[in-house]
């Protein structure tokens, strides 16, 4: 028996068999060939199989997991339609008589180091598909397989070194129990794929891979992060007690589904949830959702050549808010810029992105851009329940700017014969500490504040939260940042205004007693969290958080805070 | 006569004929040569000359304007002295037949776009040297004469595109009386230069070089950021004027060298400087500086191939020290990182340097560049009146181990024997917003606060001041910046300790009376910002200054702030 510590990146508990899913050996060499033309026309029939391979996997991720993860496969046989790509390859076989795929792998290369020196998260993930599309097209000329996770069919746990976004695609919930990995974070695009899966996961394992063989019989216990291989009877026994225990306590959760979050002494909270595309509704509702509290409207503008039309925006914006029938819908703006960067906007590269010319700042600037969101957003308010924020404000005056031209598009729409909601909340998310201390001023102007503890932390830290080195200082319950977000809340408060909150502090168990006692409206976060977050809540009394306020606040480190509360209230 | 605006970037007036710094023609074409072995030999003749000619320059550097400074041509002749950038050159002269005009440039170009790629300042300013010594190698090489602004021998305005270290270092200030250009801001390299050889400049014209040629008079007005060249006699009359004015102010100024810093109504404060070498303090006691109010001590780190050791940092302390003859010296421990990187470190490259791995919390990890650091300090603080800051302390946790780590090194040095001061201040900067908001917890460990405004402003409102497209948001006025500040003074109060800051904003005259108002005890400035604000101190009362402090807190805006203290105090 074997155990290892990783990181719970999804909770609940799996067990089966192991499955490898490893790199085939790929190694090529550079061989020279007599007949030129017959290399081209053997390099043009490993692309097509590729292609039609892909065609199968996207056909299969739209099935089991939707139109938005099925997008990821047309965008592989996208970049094997481009001639950029496939011409240097056939030049290169033409003019130096050399091997395809010795061709094709020093032309992948050159793109993919380009790309990825780009120091741009979108030309990434663009190098990314690279990489990944030309491992299959050489697998075809080398006549090795791919490993295609899309085609195991029976019961297994997945060990990987990493899962990229075209593996996690591809797994089929009904057969993947679960996954563990040697690399990752609970913010890692594999342990957010596993949570709004449902499958449990542990990442960050570190030798996973090198522990555990094809077939070994492994436990991955998503909750306290372990990973088990090996294991004796009675151990498997104990985690099959509490895969049960978790199940009940699932069941328990989902009988909140339809009921309103109120606490131990009668106060109601909102639990709403953060989404990107109109599909992720559904979860929401599934997970019983009270709101939308945050719709990033980024997803819109990514993995596209050009802008997206006022139409496209307006049945974007439209259908979330007829499927959410009424419940709250806040939609941020455009936030776009600095890291998520758009190829077709041309934005020049920045030294600090996360400070630097993005969301608001850019869209009071572009406002045509920022213009025909706004038009597309006021003509769907009439189906459903629309708020409105605008990201990155730092100032009063951004705020007041944002506003008018909202106001500008409403009365041009109007004026039109178009029919726009008189009820559109406008207001803003804090996440620029200047906006905290200011809140008092703010909320004289707004209608609501969202805040956003991503950024909020990582500003208020002066520390990257992308960059492992300062990670000690993404301090969610330090007292600073528990300080700003009760001015925030006061603030409010004082002029009638309500508060959301929709970082990952919204939905983590520990923060939302003190949340709540600071006197936090509305938590958003993910729709798979809203129904433990509900069960806690159900549980805890208003009264008494708050009567621990002025105590935690005038503490002076995170694990005063954090000690302070797991004692409190029994975490 | 033509009128330009521009940034007032160093306070004066100047009025002499225009001195065009031009970029001579140094177009390089390719050539076959036959003789390869000659044209090696003609290139080794070229970096002969160059580098005798450097060691003039740097001799005169050094005679004018001091050792610092020198050390830019220095490091111009080292390049010139390596064997990675001369060798290449070489082969491709020998390998390609080519002429070695071309492959210099070939060779230098490469280096240049490498160096300027890797997104470090450090690299870059490394880009800049290889790229200004080439022009001088080619130069040699066509027979075209590199303009040498060391050799003007009558009195002058320069007038430029934008000045490079090295020109600006070789400007002799016996005969340029003042120059302008047409890129740049008040912070750019060039304008920080300006003031501290306190020649009048104006920078940003945009279009000085394209409307002003060699010989017309021009009048440089760097107090109010005016340009005017071919003026009338009564234009120039007017000028001499507010010249002689300007003087009779200095004069003025000069006078209150040996005051000490009163108001009005009678109350101290402390006007300190900030300085970067022990050369810097001649001109903090010639400006009547009382401390020394934050000494940088990156300098000692940079420009060179390894650590400083403990004893070249000693002397550098102690020198200081002993040039304040007791005066206070806030010492700053390493702030490197991020930006400002030593290449002898290997720091990994960050996605946001502003928000990385640098100053103490590099200095917490890497102990040892450390620990040789407050060695030195603590050896050298029995010469003079020493106190030390922590850069960069984002949590408490933080200055708590900086400061355990001193007296650990304290109390190994006194067991070894060594004298080391008993009353050594021990603070840090508050230049991260947590720090500010949590101002009275760490005001209980601290001995002293120093506000760091450049940073502080940065970071509270999420924009890189270095990042021109967000400029619009460095808001020193901001009431959410003046709260914090407000915050950080009143915490420290409380507990007895006392408040100094060490960013621009300190020396800025219209933050100065508001400053005063929340109850500043320290202002650190550039040496030559502090007699005009000495001389604006004693016309000012603190207790009025005071009487607005609730009124300015509760503004929402920058605007509101600056129109109300124009007013009220009449700036």
């Amino acid at each position: 028996m074997l155990e290892l510590r990783g990181i719970g990146a999804s909770a609940g508990i799996a067990i089966a068999k192991a499955y490898r899913l490893e790199e085939p050996d790929l190694t090529v060499s550079k061989k020279e060939v007599a007949d030129k033309t017959a290399e081209v026309l053997r390099f043009d029939e490993a692309i097509q199989k590729s292609k039609s391979e892909l065609e199968k996997i996207k056909e299969h991720a739209f099935r089991e997991l939707g139109a938005d993860k099925a997008e990821i496969f047309e965008a592989h046989i996208l970049v094997l339609s481009d001639p950029e790509l496939l011409n240097p390859v056939k030049d290169k076989i033409s003019s130096e008589a050399v091997n395809a795929e010795f061709a094709m792998k020093e032309t992948a290369d050159m793109f993919v180091s380009m790309f990825e020196s780009m120091d741009n998260e979108y030309m990434k993930e663009r190098a990314a598909d690279i990489r990944d599309v030309t491992k299959r097209v050489i697998g075809h000329l080398l006549g090795v397989e791919i490993p295609n996770p899309s085609m195991i069919s029976e019961e297994v746990i997945i060990v990987a070194e990493d899962l990229t976004p075209s593996d996690t695609a591809q797994l089929n919930r009904q057969y993947v129990l679960g996954f563990t990995t040697d690399i990752g974070g609970r913010t890692s695009h594999s342990a957010i794929m596993a949570r709004s899966m449902e499958i449990p996961a542990v990442v960050g394992t570190k030798t996973a891979t090198s522990d555990i063989k094809n077939g070994d019989i492994v436990i991955v216990d998503g909750i306290d992060g372990d990973v088990i291989a090996n294991p004796s009877e009675d151990v498997i026994a104990g985690f099959e007690k509490k895969k049960a225990q978790y199940e009940v306590q699932k069941a328990e959760w989902a009988k909140l589904v339809n009921e309103e979050t109120v606490t131990k002494d009668g106060q109601h909270v909102e639990l709403a949830a953060n989404i990107g595309t109109p599909d992720d509704v559904r979860g929401v509702l599934e997970n019983g959702g009270e709101a939308v509290g945050l719709y990033r409207t980024e997803f819109l503008y990514m993995g596209r050549d050009q802008l997206p039309t006022e139409d496209e925006q307006f049945e974007a914006y439209k259908a979330v808010l007829e499927r959410m029938e009424g419940k709250p819908v806040v939609v941020r703006t455009l936030d776009i810029g600095g890291d998520k960067e758009l190829p077709y906007l041309n934005l020049p590269k920045e030294m600090n992105p996360f400070l630097g010319f993005r969301a608001i700042r850019l869209c009071l600037e572009e406002q045509e851009i920022f213009r025909t969101q706004l038009r597309a957003l006021l003509r769907a308010s009439t189906f459903g329940n629309l708020k409105i924020m605008f990201p990155m404000i730092a100032v009063v005056d951004e705020f007041r700017q944002a506003k008018a031209i909202l106001l500008e598009e409403k009365a041009k729409l109007v004026s039109e014969g178009a029919d726009v909601s008189e009820n559109i909340e406008i207001g803003m998310m804090v996440e620029i500490p200047s906006t905290a201390v200011l809140a008092d001023q703010f909320a004289k102007d707004v209608d609501f504040f969202s805040i956003g503890t991503n950024d909020l932390i990582q500003y208020t830290m002066a520390a990257d939260r992308m960059n492992e080195r300062v990670s000690y200082l993404y301090q969610p319950y330090n007292p600073a940042i528990l300080r700003l977000v009760s001015l925030v809340i006061e603030a409010a408060h004082k002029e009638g205004k309500w508060v959301g909150m929709c970082g990952e502090m919204a939905g983590d168990p520990l923060a939302i007693p003190v949340l709540l006692g600071l006197g936090l409206d509305e938590f958003s976060m993910s729709a798979t969290s809203i129904l433990p977050a509900r069960s806690l809540i159900k549980n805890l009394s208003k009264e008494e958080a708050a009567s621990f306020k002025e105590e935690i606040l005038s503490m002076s480190t995170t694990d005063e805070v954090v000690e302070f509360v797991k004692t409190k209230f029994n975490l």
